[in-house]
């Protein structure tokens, strides 16, 4: 009997990294999408040292040519077997600008990676999730989702874009018996990109660990169809509220 | 070693039943808080099959009257040990009234059971909670409490003002360890009261199975401090979404 | 051919008086309800101030106690015509505590003058303005109503009320031809009692002119019935998002 | 003493014409940007009819090519003078389809049309109203920027990211003295691309007047700086609340 199969879409080393070992613990075959095998090599460590008895493959894509990732998918499909959880982990490293000094090719890109990336994702999976009904569909998101951004205007753009197509294809296939989940990240996370935008301000007490994060991704794939939520926040116990 | 406690106020044949039986079946001892014992049988039942080496005892208190909860709350801490989970899910029968046929005293009445009650519970375990740095705060709620209605004004009402409790309670005391929840169901529920209600046109198709949402509900416990949800919408795949 | 009747429920030195100039200056007699005649004595010499055609005139009710509000409003109907505009603009004086600091008496307290009264007051103008297809009805509210807080929680609470309250009329009696909005004030007014508030803190520049919010209401009332809005929202230009 | 100056992107037969007649009406000269005049000479006709002292004038400009909107609202300026009040008013003809039957080309389409012209347009004049600290930036559109649609879903990812952007420049710029808006339209409008997807259900009594929205665009102009609103809800009384 074959096992599951979660693919993630941006595996480097915080996050995605986390949710592969996670998923890899709980049995799954691991499928990684990224740029360059390079960046996911933490991840692919990861997998190997939750459990060494599942396979971890690297499928090279990129997020801002939605038919590299259709191909990675395909790929990722036909060497595993039917993909059950896709977790769309991709974020374009973001740096604080003033709304007025966005170039257009910025915007553009934003919302390659975020919406046209994501949907590409969806789309490689969903009618083979359709067709059994079964299957999960993650979309990692962060609360600028849901208010826009005096400060990082590109990064709130690009996840408002995402959650209406989350919600978009929620309202569509929930009913078909797949779970699309929008996770939005009340935080800000403890990763290597993290560390570098603080700098001295650095404090592993202030940010969420992704290990926890991947949990909670995790016990949201345990939800029975019965009972799922559509949309997931996620917040340190110690997470200062800001809305 | 003691066995972890769960307390439920509001504990009839529908949620509360399957919300009993669930953590029983977990290993927690369970304590039941509602007016009557008769209400309660169904609930005690279930726990007892679930699993028959937990204990599960009766506490009789009145919603509308906050001071009998402290003391039904307080009983129950002596008698079987610190709550680590309450879940306040009592709900006002509901029916249908154009809003300006409310009167004065129904619109204190739901107030009364939806947010006064639900404090009395909250003020009876938070303390204990804080200084252990750890428990469970979950309130059943639903969509009515995030848009007014023209039909159920009253349940509306109830809602948006246990919402904002939970919130303040979340921002108050999240940061000392008690995991508080607002629970928000987006369907009706296949219990006896809906059955009731939708006569002819009941369809169990369409309604959220109980022990599916009660399985939500544990699964939201699990959740790691570092990576919790304070508001968890519930619907089943099927449900029609109406925003 | 008589004058448009406006009526206040609570009209202190802030915003209630400015209201009532505000539509004073608009030709309408001016109802101001209150405890007592000597609250309202700054509003009565701004009505004067603003036009000294108008009448404005004091009816006494205490909005913990909903049938002074109905016979109070019932007597201003009787004298000086049937109520055009209703604001009812009643805020207990907030203090912080802690959500666990709630006395019972508070929480109910501040539900029957942020619900109770506001419904005694809609309760009281609803049926004859459903009767001539016309009438507003206005509730002052502030960002308190979207979000709970673990410093203010007891005006947080009734805010969410109140909220719920005109969400449900809105839904059950927009269609009838009255204007229903809730007004959620995003800043801190320059009023009295905010001066006290913030002590050594108190800057002009940071808070909201009542005069400004008045004229807000009134272009609000000006908006016709094919393009209304029931939720406004009323932020200076120079605050400070919060959410 | 010139007059001011408004400026409509998308101003065909139906909001955007009863948007140039209000403002003319006002003493503004009016600039239309369109892809051609053909589709501006109904709007052209109601500023005449409006006002015969005020100059209106077109020029074309293509919204997915946004140095082309650059230049036409750069022409306008110069001819007209400074632009007071920006519209926004540009809508992708919208039909159904799944999400899975989107193409990459539409979801590219329907970002570049909603969120890059959007910005094109108001890079184009928010340097000079901050300069001058003063200005009105308005966005027409709808509550499918507030939740994912199943059956219009690019319709929904355009209005997501176009509410995301009036946000960010919202929070970054009203400080400025510029009053950005995100009018959200709960309706349909009765104008003619409306009467066709409608055909035989075509009832004009459940569709919104162009012209009562345009007026209420006028009093949300007239707001003070003191008491702005960022996001304005727009509903006919007689609609059906979905959400």
């Amino acid at each position: 009997m074959s096992r599951p199969v979660c693919a993630i879409v941006g595996a480097g080393e915080g996050l995605g990294r986390s949710l592969a070992a996670k998923f890899a613990s709980q049995g799954f075959d691991i499928a990684l999408i990224s740029r360059s095998e390079a960046s996911c090599v933490a991840a692919i460590e990861a997998v190997k040292t939750a459990n060494n008895t599942v396979e971890v493959r690297f499928y090279s894509a990129d997020a801002t040519n939605p038919e590299t990732l259709e191909s990675a998918l395909s790929d990722a499909a036909r060497e595993l077997g039917e993909i059950d959880a896709l977790i769309y982990n991709v974020r374009k490293y973001f740096t604080a600008c003033a709304p007025l000094d966005m170039s257009y090719a910025e915007l553009e890109d934003t919302y390659r990676v975020e919406v046209v990336g994501a949907f590409a994702a969806a789309k490689s999976v969903l009618p083979s999730m359709i067709n059994r009904s079964r299957g999960s569909l993650f979309f990692s998101s962060a609360t600028a989702a849901l208010r826009g951004s005096g400060t990082y205007p590109l990064y709130s753009i690009g996840k408002f874009g995402l959650r209406a197509l989350s919600q978009s294809l929620t309202r569509a296939y929930a009913k078909d018996g797949v779970h699309i989940v929008h996770f939005r990240l009340d935080c800000d996370l403890d990763v290597p990109i993290m560390r570098d935008l603080y700098g001295d301000r650095y404090d592993p007490e202030k940010l969420a660990r992704p290990d926890d994060v991947a949990e909670t991704y995790w016990l949201t794939y345990l939800q029975p169809a019965g009972a799922w939520s559509n949309e997931v926040e996620i917040r340190p116990s110690i997470e200062v509220w800001t809305c």
